[in-house]
């Protein structure tokens, strides 16, 4: 029986180096949060890195001390589950520009003593990579068995194969794309004016403020519209009353009070700025960028690559899955991509669902279709 | 061929009577801001009330003097058009709760002397139709030849069916809905959050101050992504950058300047109340209301029906405009439903269409299938 792996803390790691961004702008010192989770084997062949999405971090599975919820993605990490603690060594580390743990706007800007705001440098989601990179390897790991990671998760998972596709032997990427088209662009972009336009933001210097906490709420109701489906929402909510406003718009149907909670609850865990920083990230990041073609983008990857899709999903739906299987086929790699039924949209790779850890841990557990184990580099 | 109607002047009139509302609420005086083109044949047999959209008004087709644009359907009104003003005499006023001339939150409170503000009466659809038939009573029309509309105009004339069918010969309802579901609800719910929790909207008194405009741009930002399809989008702004920003996170992306440009413009024309007024009126609009059923809503209605959805259109999809088609023919009623093939999603109805304004023109000219006019009352 899947079970939990128990207890976990988040450990804490300031790179070595100066880290050089996309940009041009140098960050000259780099703390990163980051969870491990089951033992790395002593040839160092076992590691798997987890990428969060959005608004998760780096508590990815198990219990924080005298915490009653366990880690964003504890359906899916676990002895025995999709991926398999007994069998791997899993780790998860905080993305770069966010706020638990990991350098972002919130963190304090050396030059001025002070939060950096919107003077942190705008990073890419090839720099939350390079961070990855250098974590792992500080951690001893300069293979990956696997790097996993579902929506911007599984941006960054493409990158790896993009960007160090010797360094990794199996890329699994979940409810994702290799780059957002203007209407995904748009729902970012209204959620960013939300908080931008709130008063409270006051340039991104707000730190010793209330902060935008108006504004942060309706950018995540934005957002959590296009994490379920119009199916599921139906099946969840119809036109329910659930609410008994004492002002007249007030949240009444149950939508609205779900959408009411959800900003609420968001406020108290998650920075404005670096919901700024990583929504200007994902919108910017273009896997075929600086090739022109998916192709050529992947075409150094020799790994496998599992790509799964969910068939509500229409922030990234399968469609957009399914142009990237082609190409790594095109290439003559190995490629299995796998369309799941659901009603529960994007929000569906979060979701506890048997068929998804099975689907992972198989294709974690092959061998490739040479019967071998990918060569050490 | 079609010409425009040319100069045109909206009109006002104040309704004779106090106007009990849904809620139960009475307004004392309720004036009317409305347009007419063409002439009503000496039987008044010819007259077709046309109903305006969420951010629509009055103005429907011509050029108000001075005006560079005309009205919002001059693609569809005027002499030769689908709604030919050489055979109708059109009828298009503002709704009750608007901010262009029809009694609304922005409207002086005769018992403060001050704009109602929030204090004005919730209302429904059901209530800016029942202005709409006090309005044509007072202009000396009994029935009408049609009632059309798209969007929330779609809802006013299905009401008009279910709440008036005998004062109705055909009814044409254009990319809209019976009612909303939660996707619907929740996207409308974003919109009023972000006007409210915007501190210049000071709880909908905020007459003699900025008013919350950076609240409703996002409201409107929010509505246009709705509006457009994600084909459309793509086709239209692809990933182009257009903007110059001069701040780290001013629109950049051509979807981005767009929808800026929406939300200014638009606070500039609509009053941010009446914009949580209207969306609250569609929200709460459900035709199955009182009766349970459409079939029960529209068993009344004897005149036949034209219902118009667009393929793209994910606001108000065929699939819910293909309910109400089957609800008429289960009711022996005569209904024809035409679905436009268009990649402009929901604003399509809005667009220059030769093919809608041919579907509506032959529509209205036909004879019923008895080949005689339908009786009138």
């Amino acid at each position: 029986m899947p079970s939990s792996i128990g207890p976990v803390k988040t450990q804490y790691l300031t790179l070595p180096e100066p880290l050089r961004l996309k940009s041009g702008e140098t960050l000259p010192e780099v703390t990163v949060a980051y969870e491990t989770y089951g033992r790395l084997d002593p040839a160092g062949g076992n590691a798997v890195l987890v990428c969060h999405a959005l608004s998760g971090d780096a508590h990815a599975a198990g219990y924080h001390e005298g915490a009653v919820k366990p880690g964003w993605w504890e359906a899916m990490i676990g002895p025995g589950k999709g991926i398999d603690t007994d069998r791997y060594f899993v780790i998860c580390s905080n993305v770069l520009g966010g706020c638990r743990g990991t350098i972002g706007p919130s963190s304090i800007n050396p030059a001025t003593g002070r939060p950096y705001g919107t003077d942190f440098p705008l990073v890419s989601i090839a720099d939350m990579v390079e961070v990855q990179r250098r974590l792992l390897e500080a951690l001893g790991i300069r293979q990956l068995h696997a790097v996993i990671g579902g929506s911007m998760g599984g941006m960054q998972a493409l990158q790896w194969a993009v960007a160090y596709p010797e360094r990794v032997r199996n890329v699994v990427a979940i409810a994702t794309a290799y780059r957002h088209g203007p209407q995904q662009i748009a729902f970012h972009e209204a959620g960013r004016r939300a908080i931008i336009g709130d008063p409270d933001w006051q340039g991104g210097h707000y730190y010793d403020g209330p902060g935008p906490v108006r504004g942060l709420a309706v950018a995540r109701m934005i957002g959590h519209i296009t994490y379920l489906s119009e199916q599921g929402m139906r099946e969840k909510f119809g036109r329910e009353i659930r609410g008994r406003p004492t002002e007249k718009f007030g949240p009444a149907f149950a939508v609205e009070t779900y959408l009411a909670h959800q900003g609420e609850s968001f406020v108290r865990r998650f920075d404005a700025n670096s919901y700024l920083y990583i929504t200007k990230a994902i919108d910017t990041f273009d896997l075929t960028e600086e090739t022109g073609s998916l192709e050529a983008a992947l075409a150094a990857f020799k790994g496998r690559m599992l790509l799964v899709a969910f068939s509500s999903d229409w922030l990234y739906p399968p469609a957009g899955m399914k142009e990237i299987a082609r190409a790594v086929r095109r290439n003559g790699g190995e490629v299995t991509y796998c369309e799941l039924d659901s009603s529960y949209g994007h929000d569906a790779f979060l979701l506890k669902d048997d068929r998804l850890a099975a689907v992972v841990a198989g294709f974690l557990g092959q061998k490739n279709t040479e019967g071998a184990d990918y060569p050490a580099s």
